[in-house]
């Protein structure tokens, strides 16, 4: 490995906060020695996600320049002392909502790298971790949802909707509801949603047809999530995924938004009570670090899933690096269904 | 049943909102001719709840006078034509959140009432739906504890949280913290709580030597739920089953203590999505309006579980009618281990 010590890395950099100017691929030096537990990634392919929307308009900040990416696919060239389970040749996906992902090497620490199993090609592996996890998560271990009942699904077009109406398809006799831009609608019943409605009218069809639902999983945030709340049945369950209303235009955030996350979806004690139900919020990053084989279990059941034909991904687009600001822009424009790549 | 409408019934009434010398026992009218979904019901039996301390105080308001009681065990004397499942003879125990049950006769809605199978004492069967299916529906429908898993009871020793122990300790290995009084350590211990712990060092003793626990059934509601929720592990439950920190001595609530149960209880968003936390709310008597059918199967699920000797009720003390005051008294001065009940 020492000749990779004087090598640089091509890699997607942000130089700056605010707009897509701000962008660059850069070569930039690669990490110094690996670490005990690290795995040493020669990175292919990578998904877009929202979260770098959050990063480039200032939702988080860190020392700049900053690499971009929370995800990767690649092949293992090395691993640390201390790593089991993964060897060099490996394929492996890896997700890190720290970032640092947009870069041809990466050093990655080994509870956020997962072998691929030889069945499933790199493009459906790197549309799991953020998108697949999540829904699995949330449906699987966090709301339970169960076999009968209805789910609601915001953004269901999007990564965490698409994989998420999947995964609740897999439960005998649900129902599945989702908000989706109307000229989405026939993708998204494609997919397996029963009852696509729009952004602005869900809440009043929801209590006026359906009546509710029993799980409703947001990664909208904001006042959404408390409209939400009010649509659950007694013992529901809404958890909170995400936070895609920050991002309305090509604005950086302001010192306000940034507590939106926590002050604009103060849920409704009394209406929890008065309902006897549930809500949760959700941290795929966090939890990553927080409980590793919980998140290794639930990838191991999405690889059998694929593997099995039991979910499909579906790949938006794939870019090339140098059109990074083309590949995010679907995201923050809403034109995608599905996964966005890049590839080097 | 026409004898009846001109007759009364001895009745433990409210007159007035503030202190026990506002409870009065009283000779009422009957109620008018039984509805078509309702049982008329002899009762000998009644179960005493902080609810009652709850009316006393204001937090709710009737028109007065006001019969007190949510709880009771009778015969049935008459049903209306609607009725199923339920007839003239049975023994039942029933339920009413809005109150009106501490009265010789009574007329309620069948969703209301149980038939007490005949393995089942009377007094048993009193200390039933307030305290076991709080904890029943909680710990199994809502935060679904798991084996392996830790439980922090709060008012372990009150009659949910003696309730939730023994129904916590159904699942394998499962660790029991719960809050008490140490004067009540040995009795709680002796129930199957593993770690009895005070109400002012409990946050302290977790966060230092146990950790953090998944579960969490807090009957005292308040700051006291604020803080717990900081102690749950990631995908930790905490459920909010009532609000006994709302009394805290002779005084009527101010309309700002009114309010307490939503405003002095806002989650933490930021904490449920940095810890992927769940927190729920509960409210017995609603759900038993909103899903009749979940609470009697929850109902017959604990009868099996007392006919089978997997659960022991644990009686503090049984009152007569004109003991009202000293009954309600024992709850408010956090003096019972187990149910308080009354007898006509």
């Amino acid at each position: 490995m020492n000749e990779h010590h004087l090598e640089t890395s091509k890699s997607i950099c942000l130089t700056g906060y605010g707009g897509f100017d701000k962008i660059q691929v850069q070569n930039v030096m690669l990490p110094p020695a690996l670490g005990t537990n690290e795995v040493k990634v020669q990175n292919k392919l990578f998904g877009v996600n929202f979260a770098d929307l959050y990063t480039l308009k200032g939702l988080f900040e860190f020392p700049l320049p900053h690499t971009l990416g929370l995800e990767s696919v690649g092949r293992v060239l090395e691993v640390g002392a201390g790593v089991k389970d993964v060897k060099a040749g490996d394929r492996v996906v890896c997700y890190k909502w720290t970032g640092g992902l947009y870069s041809e090497f990466i050093n990655i620490d080994m509870k956020n790298c997962f072998v691929i199993p030889p069945s499933i090609s790199d493009e459906d592996a790197a549309t799991l971790p953020a998108n697949y996890l999540t829904a699995y998560i949330t449906l699987f271990k966090i709301a339970k949802l169960q076999a009968d009942q209805s789910v609601l699904i915001h953004s269901c077009a999007g990564g965490v909707g698409w994989a998420a109406t999947q995964l609740a398809k897999l439960f005998s006799n649900v129902t599945i509801l989702g908000t989706a831009s109307e000229s989405k609608f026939k993708m998204v019943v494609e997919n397996g949603v029963n009852r696509p409605l729009t952004y602005e009218n869900y809440a009043t069809i929801i209590s006026q047809s359906e009546g509710e639902v029993d799980c409703i999983i947001d990664s909208i945030g904001g006042s959404n999530f408390s409209i939400s709340q009010k649509l659950l049945k007694p013992l529901g369950h809404a958890v909170l995924t995400g936070c895609s209303s920050l991002i309305t235009g090509p604005e950086i955030f302001t010192s306000s938004e940034r507590e939106a996350l926590s002050s604009s979806t103060v849920p409704d004690m009394q209406g929890l009570v008065m309902g006897s139900r549930s809500i949760s919020g959700f941290h795929l990053g966090l939890l990553m670090d927080q409980n590793p084989q919980l998140i290794r279990n639930s990838m191991e059941s999405i690889f059998k899933l694929l593997g099995d034909g039991k979910i499909k991904p579906r790949i938006d687009s794939i870019w090339s690096f140098h059109e990074v600001v083309q590949a995010i822009s679907l995201l923050e424009k809403r034109k995608n269904i599905g996964k966005v790549l890049l590839k080097i």
